[in-house]
């Protein structure tokens, strides 16, 4: 069995996102990740600015004035957010061979049967060193609350768009421990698994 | 990375237990899953017939005669039994190479760094063919709904005894879905992810 695409939803610092990008390298194939945040504001009309804001957050105070405008547009953008992202995401499943990271494209591409979809996930201590490793210490910010906080705000995305469960190994074909595998070794099985 | 024991939890009809059987014979180790039986028998003083009874399900009525009976005993017993299982997985454990097919013997180990922890799911259409590929047909059973009522007894002795979600990906170094892989793929890949 071969695939056209694969999905790669992951837990903040288990690389996924790198082993995403390096398998894309490897294939010669492109891979969307921080890319599908223009694409989305291309096709909602939002500004960068505004769809980073939005994004896997509640709305932040600062764009509203009172809690009952704040409560409304949230509803109404996130939703119209949302739409963008399917449509983005679909549009890209139509054109040819990629690799997409996150924004629950697995969920939204569930209906193919030419999509490998993964899930990379990590011990928390191995998560906890290596986004210090890659993103820098965060001042004030114990490294093990920054991933369980993203971890919590991933999980709500997750569920309340797509209503299933963060992390259930019976939404892939494949889930790995990055950490206990290793980086580089995911990205040679699932490289093999894509050509099949 | 090679690893001592490798510890297959798995979805009823998703062949698992084939996968495990498979991987002992080719790596020339023993693979335990039905044998656990008698050897929990052993360990808690219950006979075999009474083991299969309590496995994985409520004590059935016929065994006692009261309600208040029933629940006390049966609270016991159940008691006893995981405690005969976890000693009988922790035995194999230090005695040497081998695979565990279910039991929870994944969170039961989960503090050794030398077992290998896989999870072997499939779509239900898939179960549902398989199941009666494998076991025959049940009659006036249908086969959906006789994988239906196994994944909610395991889901529930698994939740009730490890206090995890059953199914979890973060609780295994690797989840595979049987079904669009195909069983000798993944015999192929855990044999070679044993072996390091």
């Amino acid at each position: 069995m071969s695939y056209k695409m694969i999905t790669i939803s992951r837990q903040f610092g288990s690389g996924g996102r790198t082993i995403g990008k390096e398998i894309a390298a490897k294939l010669g194939i492109p891979c969307y990740d921080q890319e599908l945040i223009s694409m989305m504001a291309e096709e909602s009309g939002f500004s960068v600015e505004q769809v980073k804001e939005l994004d896997e957050k509640e709305v932040r105070k600062k764009l509203f004035t009172t809690r009952a405008e704040r409560a409304l547009n949230s509803s109404y953008l996130q939703s119209a957010l949302w739409n963008a992202q399917e449509k983005v995401i679909r549009q890209l499943a139509e054109q040819g061979p990629c690799v997409i990271v996150g924004r629950c494209a697995d969920r939204i591409l569930k209906d193919r049967d030419d999509v490998l979809r993964v899930f990379i996930h990590a011990d928390d201590d191995y998560r906890a060193k290596r986004i210090v490793e890659v993103y820098g210490e965060k001042e004030g910010a114990d490294p093990l609350d920054r991933i369980l906080e993203k971890d919590k705000l991933r999980e709500g995305y997750y569920e309340r768009y797509t209503h299933d469960q963060w992390g259930d190994a019976k939404n892939f074909h494949i889930a790995l421990n990055s950490g206990a595998l290793g980086i580089d070794y995911c990205v040679e099985l699932l490289k093999g698994l894509y050509q099949g």
